[in-house]
């Protein structure tokens, strides 16, 4: 039990009988079991490297060269790993990702003309309209006002347009699903500056205009939950807005189409209508199997994606960890059910605690797969009773005429050699 | 109303008569108001910047060119701001960041012997001692078993040990308590491992050994808490860990000194009594006033630091808006108080919600400030009824012979100027 021979034996020390290991997993895992059939390549310390002095502690601290992580650019719906300079958005890799929280550099990306490097000492934010009198707010005016952080998802309106009327074999689930991401945000309520500045009472809408050159403008309703939900934010997982994501100010409203939290915030506009941009009367428009176009479908709905086993993985027969994540912009994840039958039968899936509103909830089940080709697919409940849709359910309901808020099933294929395929359902 | 001209008349607009916005500020906040008095330097949307294309969509995003985050480096205790060569630790930017979660490159970091930069593919983690059978584990391996994901801080248990003896007026709140932080971790439960191995029900202790040069190790109890909280955790904020938090795969004790969280894992032991390793017979013993040294001092007691204003700050007569962070590695914390007298009257601050076990809790206050020199300082009580002490009654119990576990009270004076300074109480 000396302390010194814990530390000087690491070349010599065998561990058991490698022949045991396979029969412990076994055992100690059961059907229900905890590990995968992945083998260990050492069985002994001695195949650990030396000990050699690090590294120096550095003022930042960056990622191992063994770790690869990127968004992936899109130019037009489906045309993936473009040019930066052609792209229109990039993407999360929630493939490649754990838990909730995404890194601050891999939230999803979508600019109409690109990232303006807004200088935050000159950057101001003017606020008139219906309100008592006018004002213009600094970032220093915000960053010294009472703010609030949340744990909130944002998700592009266009997520998951990939699979909406055929589904590419080739996808991965960070091609198909990752305009979706979570922060920490930190800013000033807007229910907050209603009162500062003395909004009319019969004010009900709200413009909301960018700094960038493309002029995003968005019309926001002044529901009772969007005044309890929104706010002007400043911080992303504890630091200043990057850039992209709307430096050094942008609107957020949780839970809705990500366009209306507008970056690089430069107005706000209260007044007693919409006011109809183009971005509403256009843009994010919804044309419906009927041929008319719904304006102001501004929910995010509820939805779920298994990230693990997704496209383009491979899974061995035996125990494999199904994962993924649901969320919902009516509330708060209930329940995710999957299925390892192509939709037949139903599991309830473990949810990681805590499970908050309007934030990205992860889900796990355990699986023994036999080796025989199936389809996996997960649906979430919400508490306000909202159930994600089968691919049939929803294009029963919404045709195959737009692009947004397509909230159905994801169903990926696993072939007989444990390939996993994008598919429709 | 018609769309258009909402966006061609930025140039014109001017925002009413500049005059009225002091008046509007006072008027609309009152006493416990809601904006610094920090005067806006444009007043129309003229000042805004043209609009120009912004920087393409990339597979990053960076950091804006005028936002300046680093950690700062530290030699010895107090010895700041040293060549990272010569560096034991760094430390996170707290006086910069908001919210409650740490970027992924400022969490601090305390290293003996440097960053290793160790291969995955190669990194094994050899389980063994009181045990059914023995176990290697590859990060393949633990990937593929079921996870968790939780918010927990991370605190050295040297945090707070400038302020011990004496308090260096130039110091400011990263210098004093940046060697907290707080992330999302994602990992597998020691009680999986537990399970896993089959480990004796007559083991109480755990051995955790780390692949750095220095081989920090540090023996666990296995009381109920440690098994409930603790991980082997390979993700910080959704990404892999970086390798100078442990990639590719750390011990997570939350609400135990940060020391005990092994980073770069190689062994964890099993065993019937502490091991007695060199860093808990001699490196993180406690000296107090007797004379003795306290062996096994593992919580990070309840405590609490405002983060703004604090030291090097400079205030305004008028509204400020107090904030930081409380914490308490017995649990949760229930209330933060402020005393902006030097602790003769105390308010109670608003606590950020969801408030979360062994998580950092972000907590405001409104303060005007008269103009009169003054000293502010907060408190914090746990949900297990422990009180953050002052420096009186910390030092009364504690004496000033010891380096770790400080906890009392920060207070930071506010000078006639509104400059901040740190001060021992």
């Amino acid at each position: 039990m000396a302390a010194q021979s814990e530390f000087t034996k690491s070349a010599g020390e065998r561990v058991a009988d490698p022949g045991r290991r396979g029969l412990l997993l076994k055992a100690a895992t059961g059907a229900a079991g905890a590990i995968a059939a992945v083998p260990a390549m050492a069985e002994s310390l001695a195949d650990v490297p030396a000990r050699e002095v690090g590294d120096p502690v550095g003022t930042v601290s960056e990622r191992s060269k063994f770790v690869h992580l990127d968004r992936v650019t899109e130019s037009s719906p489906g045309v993936l790993n473009v040019d930066p300079s052609l792209a229109i958005n990039s993407k999360t890799p929630i493939d490649r990702l754990s838990g909730t929280v995404t890194p601050s550099d891999m939230h999803y990306e979508r600019s109409h003309a690109g990232s303006p490097g807004l200088d935050p000492g000159k950057h101001r934010l003017l606020i008139h309209g219906m309100t008592k009198t006018d004002l213009v707010l600094s970032i220093d005016d915000l960053r010294a006002m009472p703010s609030v952080s949340r744990l909130h998802f944002m998700e592009c309106s266009g997520n998951g347009w990939e699979n909406w009327k055929n589904a590419d074999p080739d996808r991965t689930v960070q091609e198909t699903h990752g305009l979706l991401s979570m922060h920490e945000w930190t800013g000033v309520r807007l229910s907050r500056i209603v009162d500062l500045v003395g909004v009319d009472p019969a004010s009900t809408w709200m413009l909301a205009e960018g700094g960038d050159a493309a002029a995003v403008a968005r019309s926001i309703p002044l529901t009772d939950e969007i005044l309890a939900d929104a706010m002007i934010a400043f911080v992303q997982n504890g630091e200043p807005l990057r850039p992209a994501h709307g430096f050094p100010m942008r609107l957020l409203v949780p839970g809705m189409e990500g366009n209306l939290s507008i970056k690089w915030l430069r107005r706000l506009k209260f007044g007693d209508r919409p006011f109809m941009t183009r971005w509403e009367t256009d843009r994010y428009t919804q044309l419906l199997p009927n041929g008319k176009a719904r304006q102001f479908q501004l929910y995010q709905e509820v939805n779920s994606v298994i990230t693990s086993p997704s496209g383009r993985m491979q899974i061995r027969p035996g125990y494999n960890r199904i994962t993924g994540m649901a969320w919902s912009g009516r509330g708060t994840i209930r329940k995710v059910e999957v299925s390892t039958d192509g939709g037949r039968r139903w599991k309830l899936a473990r949810l990681n605690a805590p499970i908050l509103y309007k934030a990205l909830a992860r889900f796990e089940l355990d699986w023994d797969w036999d080796g025989v080709p199936t389809r996996i697919v997960s649906r979430s409940t919400d508490d306000k009773g909202f159930v994600q849709p089968s691919r049939d359910e929803f294009v029963a309901r919404m045709g195959v005429n737009a692009l947004f808020h397509y909230n159905a099933q994801q169903t990926w294929a696993i072939g007989g050699g444990g390939e996993v395929v994008n598919v429709l359902s």
